[in-house]
């Protein structure tokens, strides 16, 4: 189990490097920026995690998110053509989304053992680690960021993170399921929004001022 | 005194959570976007205050503050018209600026209590849990902030906490009294602004690049 | 040798300043905003360094690195088109040469003597320290920043801090001679890089998509 998640874990890291190497590339940017950007979008989310809550920043204990972060950005940089080919970015989309849901349950299992601002807290940090790295590299390379965008990125992991909040409130002696769950709902709902491009609708969106 | 304090925080919470709501709004966003701007942006200036102190972030320990920022950023995505008739967005601006006020007070008193950097960190930490949430959610938004502006939105922040610092040096028995002096300095002079529309003199800024 | 460091770090933290300040003058801006952007850029890439170490933040055990950033930035303000003046400016761009490679190599040696994240994060901390500020700087003012241009900034810097942690690695006995050899490095890379206008060849960058 331990080492499934820690798989993952990677697969995910060097899923989210690769993909910010893909959405910044057509910018014009130099493989030394590219590494930065696949850096900061790999450990950015978890950073600002454990930064807000006060712990050690979890790659200084484990400097293989590093390694394969800067590994994938360089591969990305060299490979592009072969990322950018239909099936290779659906299946980079799809373990991108496993790595989400992954990450978000990990920090809100981390934030919720550490008994911090509960029950909010959780759901709060699980969403900030998910998509803090993707807000940070859309800030440096000028994009426009999935905050403003109808994607549903974001929505699966607050449903899975308060999911899994309600979960442990009340069935704490779950734990293990109450996380596989959880992350399979994230993923499953993510997977959904892929396949089916679905996304925000209009009732619960503000309308953009045309100028 | 106590719960004046609080209570005034609590509405000032809302209030940067309703503003940030509206000046995004615009643009275009989602419901979950809103939620997290306004989020953002109530909580923001004061999380990077601790963070920068090196002390736990003042939302861990008293959660309130998210739920109202949550509440009153879905209230002013149901209820945008309400907020963005003219006595009703005045109101907001006074409440906000009396928030600024408050927060930067607050933040100068908890510094000042640290003894972290003084006599310039109060004042700088003072800004920047006033200006803090504001600058993120622009930087999010893709939005001029307002440190690009004429608007004297920061400036009455820095006059206050200045004075603040000053009189905890000469005066520092009567450190409730030299509080409420200084909140409501930068609260006037706020209110100033807002009801004269002041704006920074051209003398003190650059001029533009006309391409 | 100490005091010569300490020199070099305050005419660092005043060049910093001043060149923030002559970036953003173009844009139209205050004195207040001149003097937030002078400071964040003059002791923002040390403080995010400080906040992932989790350590206390430099500035607030001496605050003449905050004192030298105001005054440098009111004096850009004041005197811009005394900085601007061709010769002052190359002057200006070889003094920040100088201190992004000294805050590069404190910073390098700052993470080792902690034992944080070796072997990697003495490099990947040194670049934050160098540059972070930059990054800051030109995401609040809407600029397009270093990592989506040509410019060698801070690929000198990459190469200093490898070759700086190599050294500690093998020679750990030559602490100070390292720092020293690594500092001239990466002055003597970005004083070529100044003087022949030398940029990242195309092969080593994504190309701009035409639109």
């Amino acid at each position: 189990m331990e080492s499934l998640n820690y798989a993952i874990g990677m697969a995910g890291t060097a899923a989210f490097a690769v993909t910010a190497v893909l959405a910044v590339a057509p910018k014009g940017i130099d493989l030394f920026g590219v590494c930065v950007m696949g850096i900061v979008t790999a450990i950015g989310g978890g950073t600002l995690r454990d930064i807000i809550l006060g712990v050690p920043v979890f790659w200084s204990a484990d400097l293989n998110y590093l390694w394969v972060a800067l590994a994938a950005s360089v591969a990305a940089f060299v490979a592009q053509p072969l990322f950018t080919r239909k099936e290779m970015y659906r299946l980079l989309l799809y373990i991108d989304g496993l790595a989400v849901a992954l990450f978000a349950i990990q920090a809100a299992d981390k934030v919720w053992t550490l008994q911090f601002g509960l029950p909010l807290a959780p759901v709060l940090l699980g969403i900030i680690t998910a998509i803090g790295g993707g807000l940070i590299r859309d800030v440096l390379a000028g994009r426009q960021n999935l905050l403003m965008s109808r994607e549903l990125y974001a929505v699966p992991v607050l449903f899975g993170c308060t999911l899994f909040v309600v979960a442990m409130a009340y069935l704490p002696q779950h734990r293990s399921l109450a996380g596989i769950v959880c992350v399979l709902s994230i993923f499953g709902f993510r997977a959904a929004v892929i396949h089916w491009h679905l996304c925000v609708p209009d009732c619960l969106s503000t309308r953009p001022k045309t100028d």
